[in-house]
């Protein structure tokens, strides 16, 4: 713990309010501990959920004050916009569909925002925001968690200094399977809101899973998808949305890959990955494994890197809290993203420079490709396979 | 070793002639281990090489009676056929532009023939081939050596069993990249025929390396090809033949999946696998770890099932030569091709049932389903990836 | 996130100070992670080192008041004993010679304590602090961090559920070698604390190192270690104390088994790890891949038992956050000693019983049975490896 | 396949007789498979079991001249030794009380002699076979295994080339259970020979699996060991004889280490290996997964080396068939016994130095070595552990 950090120089630690993420919430607890690791923000109000029940339960077992525990998200905007102390920055941990409206508002009100993944529900609702970003003087950033891993910012590290030479081949995938996602239930009431059509659209399996794949896969090469060639199936019998995607795809840097995203392989228990194979070699991993970078060069042993090694970049190692041997895991990923994004909305309150910050985290960019990616994807289905370009205002 | 074995029965060992495999050829001498492993046959005669001078050299350092090392295949075949010591079966181990002529030619003298993958080097001549062994008494298979692993035959059993439910998924690849593969020579002259347009066609990749995934995958599942959409890239710079194919397929039992295979996968020391996802679990294995099949049930604890467990299905014990623990490798599995194959043999020569050693091996049908999906991936990658049906006379 | 919660119906989150743990410790940061994690109790006062100055920095970029930053334990436990507001619990992570000493203060003033491990530096301290325990009001536990992991509390419901039958064999190991372990520098000043006879004994690898697994064997097995073999080594050149212990021990639950630990096992990250072998099975677990717990059953399929698994018992599931597939690594296993602690501390003040969540936790009596086999260790080692009595006066 | 092997010179291939080895024997069947591997020798002869209706059976099974299929090793002796085309060389397959006789008695007549481990059944048979062999014109050798797989003799020429530096520790055991081995039928004479203390001694355990961990540390590192303290234990209820112990050593190059060996680790499937660590790094290999060698090195990527990679020693490269990417296993580990063996034979038939050949095999002094350090082990056990000199006449 360095004594001289900014968070000192600020003096306060940043006030944080969520929308979403209440007890009914899986997620909504991630963002907690997240939030909560390194100690530079505190959660002070919510919206937490729809039900405004919820809601109040959420903030009451939070030990929050009871004034700033809101119904709705609206109230909460107006609330907090006029608060002395009013928060510094909301995390939307909304359904996709509400993402933009509510990013849009509270940036317009001048507020910091870190919003879920994928960033909207669809290419326009993405042009939407990413225009209000532009205009804002908040920051922006999106909580695409699987880039908070110290390994995978060393992946992006080692291949911008070349280390597996020219990238060729990008193989990424989302393929997990567990009981619940495997088949619905007869009774159509019990669905899991991912599987109903009306809550998430027909390729919910794009945005829900396979954004992450798609999203590391840019991450770390620094290439966007520029073509994309989709067929989309729905495995499980009596399913109304799609569960399995192969996408073939084209990178702008002239590698080509596959992304594939499922909820239909029986037994995988998450299943995100890449392999990146450049002309000198290639990089390898595993979420469920994610302390290590596995770097294969042809006709040479293969190396595993660890996270920690003094070898390691100085991105990947400022991403760490521990030497190598002890296992950091996905909740000190997730808070990679909040330190970074709160460490970022601290150096813009004390007038520096929060670019270095922000180039380490997904960003409207990355959200804009992701829908626009999406977007192509089902209009190549819809034709039968056909490559489509992925398009976009910018 | 059971003392009541059919060999012994027919009190000799089988005598076998290799066409190919000579001094000058790495998967010859992969044969004549996997011949001499069990004891069931001798190679007793040869045409090694397409130059006399190698093929009299092999035959010598392999201590044969000089009468029966021979400067090419007719040669061989008239002189063998009229032989009262003829040999038994011969094995083609030469560049599959050849295998149809001399496997035809020496089914129809009567012998049997154990042949390398691809069956042959176009759908016509499959058809051809297919046509003359049906009419042939002498048995045929293919040695698409993977089929021999214990763990495979395992997988293919428990699937048959419905062990992982109704199969919707079949993922397999064979993606490797070694230093003489990832980049050619500048020097046209020192490329590798596999890079060679004129030795292997432009589609090498798919019968060299995309052979294999196939096959395995409807080894494993009894589900064939039916549809693909082939997308086939030549990756490596100034090289004249494709090194990347990315197909995506549908079987004709319903399951939908991918097969990759590719010489560009820089740091992949072999590459293949599959992972086969039903409706309830998946199964999983990799040659580079042949030793175990991993089961995979959702919610529930893999099960990572080891070569010769008691529980283990009785063709894959029957494929096994140690207990769980010593690992036995690819030279066992190709060995296990042989023994099968021989065993054949020899319920056929003793006037039993060759049938039950037969279905353990890829033969005819096999070797035409390859090479009609071939013809159907290059048809679709002309046709800009263009869905295609894998067709042919039966 | 359950909303009724105990926390909740304390109305208030715990207070906690720090003894030790300062910006220079590494173990420090790792405290306040775990701490923060789960909501349940602040950093609110702290005499966080030997040095005043670095106690001051500490708190300050903590953002402590400042009036609850203390340049000593004593004139901390001054304070706080007569502050309103003052501590509930106090976190002792100084050197091991101080332990018994402000733990026994802070007891005797009515606060709860949590040690650090080794809980003394001697067999004599840890007696006398078993003393005042006993007669104190407040909790007391143990961060013996790596019980924290769900995979070992499964581990030891397993066992105590029978699982793999009557436990045999006990093999535990804790053998490290990083660059700054396997050998020291020249410069004596240089030299880390640990490998200095005057900061810590001739044999800290014991106390540093050996106390997790023995604690570790003994929380999944329940047995105590009966009679040790010691075998004790310098390895690296020049050093001044052991860096490298073998233990042969023998279980009173008639067990018999190794725990080895070292310095210099030269590469290995961090080298933790049990294999325990009953008549039926076993189970084997290490930390560096914790997220799995491997039962082997003789002539069986292999078990990866996941972290999160609807099959795992009870206590293993309440000790994650995540269902399986996101890995959570090693502060969260430290934040489990803090969730269960601090737990235990709120159903103490609400006049429940803390005794279940203590049982997770180790205590006085694990703390003492390590002090005494490390006496009992050195005693052998000095007798020849003569096998030795762990004794003690209960 | 070199054109111009050594074989093609001698112009035949060597003939070989087993005496044990039939068909009620499990080992038998693998020498079978190893020594046809290669085409080096053909078996020609035998005296296969104590039974002699067996040792015909097994004879008649393999298509032998039924005159070679002899009822017992004194007749098979005679016999052999007054023909004209008598065995070069005879490998020894029976229980270990055989070994000396049958071994001295074959050298005094010339034959060159390959014996199984452990090689006699005391330390005074060894010395006497040490005596025999040193007397004799013939060759001797072990099939201590193990040393046949590539890596571990890369192991070995990378220690003797410092890659770890100085070796400070030397771990190695071998601890299985399998279903039969855990526990004993209550009916005493459903016991495996193995668990009969008229078979094989009360310190089986020592021997039958012992001496593999034991010879696979000094064979790669050159050291022997010098002082042993044992623990030996019998776990199984009722057993008659010890299935654990526990052995810890000091080298006479320095090195401390322990040695394990155990019939009752219960689920391990064969759990031979070995981690050795120097004082700049380690190198650690398992059987189980024996195509791959680690290479640890403090503070550094960890680097797993390939069988067949370039890198890799001439002498782990001369002992492959395959390059990298298709496992050899166990099978060809004991195949490059016979290969190096006979092509040792081969040499010293043609008037050249077997030396070189030899030196990769385990003889006369690793034999010896073990037998004492099994004498010395017992003796220390008696003595309740103490640390006991490992002696010897030489």
């Amino acid at each position: 713990m360095a004594v001289d950090r900014p968070i000192a120089q600020l003096g306060r630690r940043l006030r944080v309010g969520f929308v979403g993420g209440g007890a009914d919430s899986v997620i909504g607890s991630v963002h907690q501990i997240a939030l909560r690791a390194d100690g530079l923000g505190d959660l002070v109000a919510g919206a937490f959920s729809i039900d405004p029940q919820v809601s109040r339960e959420t903030g009451a077992a939070l030990l929050l004050d009871p004034s700033r525990i809101y119904d709705d998200w609206e109230e909460m905007l107006t609330a907090e916009a006029s608060r002395d102390d009013r928060i510094d920055a909301v995390v939307v941990i909304t359904p996709p569909s509400l993402h933009q409206r509510i990013s849009s508002a509270f940036l317009a009100q001048g507020f910091h925002v870190l919003c879920e993944k994928p960033m909207t529900d669809s290419a326009e609702a993405a042009d939407i925001l990413a225009r209000d970003a532009a205009r804002a003087t908040g920051l922006f950033a999106l909580t695409h968690c699987y880039t908070g891993y110290p390994m995978v910012r060393e992946a992006r590290e080692l291949i911008g200094s070349g280390a597996i030479g020219e990238i060729r081949l990008i193989e990424s995938e989302h393929a997990a399977g567990g009981p619940d996602m495997i088949r619905d239930p007869e009774d159509r009431s019990r669905r899991h809101w991912r599987f109903r059509r009306e809550s998430m659209g027909i390729a919910s399996v794009l945005g829900e899973v396979g954004s992450h794949p798609h999203n590391i896969s840019e991450y770390v090469t620094g290439q966007r998808v520029q073509l994309v060639s989709a067929s989309l199936s729905t495995i499980a019998p009596g399913r109304e949305v799609f569960d399995n995607a192969y996408l073939n795809v084209t990178y702008d840097g002239g590698a080509v890959g596959r992304i594939w995203s499922s909820f239909v392989a029986a037994g995988q228990e998450h299943g995100l990955g890449f392999r990146i194979f450049g002309d000198e070699g290639s990089l390898q991993w595993r979420q469920e494994d994610p302390e290590f970078l596995w770097h294969l060069t042809p006709g040479q042993p293969l190396r595993r890197i660890s996270r920690g090694l003094p070898s390691t970049s100085d991105v990947a190692r400022d991403s760490t809290r521990l030497g190598w041997g002890h296992p950091e895991g996905y909740l000190m990923a997730f808070a990679n993203i909040y330190r970074d994004f709160l460490s970022a909305v601290v150096a813009h309150e004390l007038g520096g420079d929060p670019a270095p910050l922000l180039d380490r985290l997904p960003g409207i960019d990355d959200g804009l490709s992701t829908m626009r990616l999406i977007d192509a994807a089902v209009r190549s289905h819809e034709a039968g396979g056909q490559t489509t370009a992925v398009t976009g205002s910018r």
